[in-house]
C-alpha cells in the first residue's frame, strides 16, 4: 500500500537538482511514486522550464491529462502552449471526461477551441464537450459531465448489467445508475449496491428508487453545492426543462465550489479583493489588497473632515477616544453583517423576514451596547477622564453600537435582495462607512454634552 | 420523480396550523412528501412541543433515526429527552450506522451511554459504537464508521460477490470494496465498477488497486478533509498502527468538516468567537460578539493613553488623521494575516520557510505602503492640511503599513508553529494591537516632524 509522500522543500530541492543534471531516469522513477495530485502540486512549485521538462517525461497520457486538470490555470496554459491543437485533442482531451475536457478547452482562445474540437476523433465526445461549453462556468451545466450510466425502465437486471458493461468503459466514477424511459426522461435511480445485492434477474421497475433529487442545467453552482451537502449526495443528475437526463455532477467537482465560496467570503471579510494565494507574486498580492486600502484612505480623509467640522481645539480631549469609537463601529458592523451573510449562505434565513431580522439585530445591538457602555463609563471615569467626557464616550458608544449593528444587518440583506454577493458587506466599504458615521455620532454627542 | 419542496414561512405556517388542530393525518401526509434533511430543517424551526409532536408522528424508525442525526445538538437532546435508554437503543441506535450512532450516544451523559449500550441487541454493533466513542471527535477515528465491505485477497470475484451480499446489508453506502489479507491488513481496493465490469470469475489479486491512500485513526479531521479533497476521494480507509483496516470515512462526513472550518475562519475574521447562527437567541448572539468588543474597548483605552502621552493640545491637528492611521494599521494586518492563514489551511505553505515568507510580505508591504503614502501626501496637501502635517501623515502611513504587514504575517506563522489555530491572527487581538501600535508610530513621527 503506497501512502502519500510528503512533498517538502527538501523533496523539491532534490528533484530540481535531478532536473538540472537532466537525469531523466531518476526523475521518472521519482514521479512514478507520486499520485497525480502530488505531481500537480510539485509542478506548481517549479519554474516554467522545469515544469515543462517534468511534464514531458510523463509518458502515460491518461496520467498527464489528469495532472493538467489538477493544475492552476496559468500553469496549465504554460504547459499547453507548446502543444499543437492536434496534440491537445489527441493527448489531452481524448483522455478526459467531458466536464474536465470542457474546462481545459474553455480556457483556450475561440480559434484554438474550434481547432481542438475538430481534431477529436470520437464525434460523440466532441459533441458532448461543445455542448458543455455553452453553459456558464458557475452553473450546474458548467459542472456536469455527460458521461453517466443509464438504463431503461423496461429492462431487467441481467440486461442492465450487460448494457452497463458497455457504458462503464467511458465512465470513470460510477456511483449510481440512472433509470430513464424511452424518451430519456429521468425516472429514478438504482444503486450499485442494490444491483450487486440482487441475485436473480428481476425487472428494474421493482428496484428503482423514484424519490430522487435532480437539478436543472441553469441552477447556480452554489445551490448545487448546498443541495449535495444537505442531502448527502455523491452524484446529482442534471435534467433539461422537460425532465430529460442530460448529465450528472459528482461530489469532487462540488467540494471545490463550496470551499472556494467560503474562502472568497473570508478574503472579502479580510479586505482582499482578488483570489490570491500566498504563493502568488508580490505584485499580484499588492494589487489584491490595494482596493481596500484606497477605500480605507478615502474613509480616513472623510474622518479627518468630520473631526475638522467640530471645534476640536476647545475640546481636544475628545480626540483620545477617536480610536475606540471608530474601531467599535467598524467591528460591530462586521460582526452583525457576517452572521447575516452566513445565514444567507446556509439558506437558514429563508424563513425569516427582513423586519424580524432587523428587530433581532436591534436587540443584540442594544444588549451589547448597554454592556459595553456601562463598562466604558466605569473604566474611563476610573482612569480619571472626568464625568463629562466619560458620559460622552459611554453614550456615544451605545449609539454607535446600536447603529452599526442595524446597518451591518441591513446592508447584506439589501445586497442579497438585489442579487449582489452579500459577503461584500463584511468588506471594506461598509467597515469604512461605519467608522466615519461612528465618528460623526461621537462628535455630535460630544459637542452637545461638553 | 419527487424534487425538493421549498420550505418557506408559508409552508411552516400551514404546518403549524395543522399541528395546532392536531390534524395528525394531514401532518403525516405532508411529512411523507419531504426528504429527511427537509424534515430536520422543519423541526429546527418549530417550537419544542411542536417538534416533539411531529417527531412522534414519524412511524418509520429508520427515517426518524436519520432525522435525529441531521438535527442540531440541542434539538436532538430535546427529542431524546422523552425516550428511555431502551427506546433510544432500539428505536434509534439500532437503525444507525456506527459512526452516526456514536455521535448520538456521545452527547448523552456517561450513565445514559452505558445504559443505552447495554440495551443494544446486536453485540457487534454495540462493540463497534463503544470502540468509536474512544476516539476524539476531531480525529479520523471520530469520523469513521466501522461498517465497510472487505474481501480477502485470496478470493475470486464470485466468492467475493457472495460475501459482499452478506456484508452489504449492514452498509448503507458502498463506494469501494477493501481487500485485506488473513491478518486484516489493508492491501488495496477494488471498485464496484471494476467488479461489475468483470464478467468471468477471476482472482481478486488480479484486479486489486494497491496504490491507495489511507489514514490512521489519530489523524486530525482537517487533514482528513484536505486529503479527501486533494485526492478526490469519496471514501478513505482508516488503519491502525500496524496497517490493519479498522474503519472508513465517507465524503459526506467530511464535507461538513471542511465547511465548518472555513466558516470558523470567517467568523474569527469577523470577530465572532462562538459558532453561532442567525437563528440563535439574542443572548447567544450577544455572548458570541462580546469578547471582541471587550478586547476592542481595552485597545481603545490604550489608544486613548497613547494619544494622551503626546502633547495634543499643541498639535491638535494630528487628531484629524487618527482614524486613518488606526484603520490602515488594522486593515493591512488583517489582509496579510488572512493570506498566510489561507496558505496554511491549504497546505501550500509547506514548502516555503518562514524567513522567505516574511521577506515577501515586506515587499508587498513596501509596495502598498509607497503607493498609499504618495497618494495620501498629494491628497492631504491638496486638501490644504499643510506640508508638515501632510508629510507626517504620509511617512507614518508608510511605516504603519510596512510594520502591520510584517506583524500580520509573523503572528499566524508563529501561532501555527505552536499548534494554535492561526486564524486567531485575523481576529480581535491582532487587529487591536495593530491599531494601537500604529497610533504610537504616528504620534512619535508627528512629534519629531512638527
Amino acid at each position: 500500500m503506497s501512502n502519500k509522500i510528503e512533498i517538502n522543500s527538501i523533496y523539491i530541492q532534490e528533484l530540481t537538482t535531478l532536473i538540472e543534471h537532466k537525469d531523466s531516469t531518476k526523475v521518472v522513477s521519482k514521479l512514478e511514486e507520486l499520485h497525480i495530485a502530488d505531481i500537480a502540486e510539485v509542478i506548481e512549485t517549479l519554474s516554467s522550464d522545469n515544469a515543462k521538462y517534468i511534464f514531458n517525461l510523463i509518458s502515460d497520457e491518461e496520467r498527464s491529462a489528469a495532472i493538467l486538470v489538477d493544475l492552476e490555470d496559468n500553469t496549465r496554459e504554460n504547459l499547453l502552449s507548446d502543444l499543437s491543437a492536434k496534440e491537445i485533442a489527441e493527448e489531452v482531451i481524448d483522455k478526459l471526461e467531458s466536464d474536465d475536457a470542457a474546462d481545459v478547452i474553455g480556457e483556450l482562445s475561440d480559434k484554438t477551441q474550434e481547432e481542438v474540437l475538430s481534431h477529436i476523433e470520437d464525434i460523440d465526445h466532441a459533441n458532448d464537450i461543445s455542448d458543455l461549453l455553452n453553459y456558464p462556468e458557475d452553473s450546474a451545466g458548467g459542472l456536469m459531465a455527460k458521461e453517466l450510466i443509464k438504463v431503461n425502465e423496461n429492462w431487467n437486471t441481467v440486461q442492465c448489467l450487460k448494457e452497463m458493461r458497455k457504458q462503464a468503459n467511458d465512465v470513470k466514477k460510477v456511483y449510481t445508475i440512472y433509470v430513464v424511459n424511452d424518451d430519456n426522461k429521468l425516472l429514478g435511480l438504482m444503486s450499485l449496491r442494490r444491483l450487486l445485492l440482487t441475485q436473480r434477474s428481476i425487472a428494474i421497475k421493482n428496484i428503482i428508487t423514484t424519490d430522487i433529487i435532480s437539478v436543472k442545467a441553469t441552477t447556480d453552482d452554489e445551490d448545487v453545492a448546498n443541495i449535495m451537502q444537505k442531502y448527502d449526495l455523491v452524484a446529482l443528475p442534471v435534467v433539461d426543462d422537460i425532465g430529460r437526463l442530460i448529465g450528472r455532477i459528482t461530489i469532487d467537482d462540488v467540494m471545490d465550489v463550496a470551499k472556494e465560496e467560503a474562502e472568497k467570503d473570508y478574503q472579502l471579510a479580510s479586505g482582499i479583493s482578488e483570489d490570491v494565494e500566498s504563493s502568488d507574486t508580490i505584485w499580484e498580492l499588492t494589487r489584491a489588497r490595494l482596493p481596500w486600502l484606497l477605500i480605507g484612505m478615502i474613509g480616513g480623509l472623510f474622518g479627518a473632515k468630520v473631526i475638522g467640522i467640530f471645534n476640536l481645539e476647545k475640546h481636544f480631549e475628545l480626540a483620545f477616544f477617536i480610536p475606540l469609537i471608530a474601531a467599535m463601529g467598524g467591528n460591530v458592523g462586521v460582526q452583525s453583517a457576517a452572521i447575516v451573510v452566513q445565514g444567507i449562505a446556509n439558506d437558514s434565513l429563508k424563513m425569516e423576514n427582513l423586519l424580524h431580522k432587523l428587530f433581532k439585530e436591534l436587540g443584540v445591538g442594544l444588549l451589547n451596547g448597554i454592556i459595553c457602555s456601562i463598562i466604558i463609563l466605569i473604566a474611563t471615569f476610573g482612569l480619571g477622564y472626568g464625568m463629562e467626557l466619560s458620559l460622552t464616550v459611554s453614550i456615544s458608544l451605545l449609539a454607535v453600537i446600536v447603529f452599526a449593528a442595524l446597518f451591518g444587518a441591513f446592508i447584506p440583506l439589501t445586497l442579497e435582495k438585489y442579487k449582489i454577493d452579500p459577503a461584500l458587506a463584511t468588506g471594506p466599504f461598509i467597515t469604512t462607512v461605519n467608522d466615519v458615521l461612528g465618528l460623526f455620532i461621537y462628535f455630535w454627542i460630544g459637542q452637545t454634552i461638553l
